[in-house]
């Protein structure tokens, strides 16, 4: 959870940080055509070639058949087909942190250098000073929630934007030494795109904050940005100088995406129950729980990390993406899938 | 304004319920087919059959053809193609009263039914006293919130969806004395399924209950629960008895989808800015305003009351649905359109 020093963002002129948005952009692009093509060629015979032919495979795509046959007693209307996806550690790398975690504490490095009486402050101290141990102290949800307070309120909902996408662009993970959209487990591109050509609606149901999702999701994942639910501050409206209608984010919460708060958010922003849901944490719960209380064919799967090598491998004791003794013996009881990154998956990212 | 007495749906057995349900929906349904097939059969030659060839018509065809058109400098990416409505006034009828609100006294007077001493109580007196001159010194919002609060919180989400069906299925409106939902206007149904046709994608972004419009705007207009937005109240997450996840309504207001609000919900839940809206009247002058502030090409229109003969003729002495003096001037000013029901429509509704 280092944080890094201030970042460049500040110090670029601003027609250079355009090139090289639009150059990483395209760099990025690239990538994920190369990703969503190379499956495609083989989709015929296998649509998720980066599996291993085990239980979680074959039950996800048993789902799949069953409720798009119009014969099969499972058949699930086009309409109903709606599927929900964590982020964090479901469909990419959530370890030493969240991506999103890492952006605001950027985006404090730079406030704090314009209001550096700040620093002697805490918990800022404690966040600048890099000293893993005292703020492992600290809680994550704290240290997010306040640098998000002080860093993402007062812009415009298209200065947010505007930040996110230059912060992607530049912004690398300290072990993978690549670009945060990079870190995306194939396996679970290949999910979505085979649910998607199967008529299903994927949708994220993530704790990560929604407006910063949707800068990227329709980039990387194929998810239009109506399709993202996450966490929620409020915005405020208001007017520009020139006279124009404009958004503000403030630092008022609308809703926490996590635990009780996913099936909750799901009503609201979908108005329906998914039949299919993917999860790797107890923050993901609730919204398996609820997918299954719905009648007809229902789909609840978990993403176990237990490959220290190729990712990481953590539990109970973790401080993101927990998955507790009693999450698995609850996946047991009620039956739901649970992926092995380790045996299930023959590749972990789409550059491997 | 006037609360009918206690509906049936307290009286009525079950399966006898889940019968008439059935068969009004279906009956339902055959109009709303005939509906949708009947200008289709048109389309080729126009689009908006039910309109006379008058400026706003053209408006609406010269964005479709122009936004649509990969030759026009206004052309406009498929995945941008968001379009909103506001529902009560601008795409069926709210004069004498919202329909919500007549559902919300009618779930009233059940419940009173059963706390009769409740009656002795303001505002709940007046309100059940049917004096018409007494009621309209209280407040529409007002009067709905208390209702809204004492008769939906409680309700599971499942729940709350049979009662507005079933209410759907039995009230009918005062005047015309026909189910509030065949009191859409053919015209903006036209404009609905014109633009879906050029790959629009329609969003309700009304005033109204989110949950009581998605009941039934997929079957009535063509649009899907997750394409409703409208104001909002709180779930909360909790276990049946039988253990199965349930959704709970409480009366604690997320977000009022009216005026500042419909901008705010609209990213809120789609998260990029519509380039076409559709109001009529001050609460939707904001979500006019969001739209228009927006780059390229936008289309910006308010429905003006003025047929008493055949609707109702109303402005800024109106209750619901105000149209303004200062709304007109702005609309001029800001050079939105602005629709005659009188001297635009040929008809008002499909069964006309």
């Amino acid at each position: 959870m280092k944080a890094s020093g201030p970042s460049s963002i500040a110090a670029r002129s601003l027609p250079a940080t355009a090139r090289r948005r639009v150059v990483a952009w395209m760099h990025g692009l690239a990538l994920v055509t190369l990703w969503v093509l190379a499956p495609l060629a083989r989709a015929q015979t296998d649509p998720l070639p980066s599996w291993h032919d085990g239980a979680a495979k074959q039950a996800i795509i048993a789902f799949v058949k069953d409720t798009t046959d119009k014969a099969s007693p499972r058949f699930v209307d086009p309409e109903a087909r709606i599927a929900t996806f964590d982020q964090d550690g479901t469909t990419w790398v959530e370890q030493p942190n969240y991506a999103e975690a890492m952006f605001a504490f950027d985006r404090l490095a730079v406030e704090l250098a314009k209001r550096p009486r700040l620093k002697l402050v805490e918990p800022f101290k404690t966040i600048m000073s890099g000293n893993q141990a005292a703020i492992a102290k600290l809680t994550n949800e704290d240290l997010l929630k306040v640098a998000a307070a002080l860093t993402h309120s007062g812009l415009t909902v298209d200065e947010f934007r505007t930040i996110v996408a230059d912060w992607l662009a530049s912004a690398k993970h300290p072990r993978f030494k690549r670009p945060y959209t990079e870190l995306v487990f194939q396996p679970m591109l290949e999910v979505m795109q085979y649910m998607r050509a199967n008529g299903y609606k994927t949708y994220f149901a993530t704790g990560g904050g929604q407006d910063f999702v949707r800068e990227y999701a329709q980039k990387v994942y194929g998810i239009p940005p109506e399709q993202v639910i996450g966490s929620a501050a409020e915005t405020s409206f208001g007017y520009a100088k020139d006279g124009k209608a404009v958004l503000t984010k403030t630092h008022k919460m609308l809703y926490v995406d996590d635990k009780t708060g996913k099936p909750i958010a799901i009503h609201q922003m979908i108005g329906r129950r998914p039949v299919a849901a993917f999860g790797n944490s107890v923050g993901d719960q609730q919204m398996l729980e609820y997918v299954q209380a719905g009648d007809g064919p229902r789909l609840m799967v978990l993403v176990h990390h237990d490959d220290a090598v190729r990712e990481y491998a953590y539990g109970p004791a973790s401080k993101v993406g927990t998955f507790s003794d009693a999450l698995g013996a609850e996946a047991k009881r009620r039956g739901w899938v649970v992926i092995s990154m380790k045996n299930d998956w023959k590749r972990i990212f789409g550059w491997e």
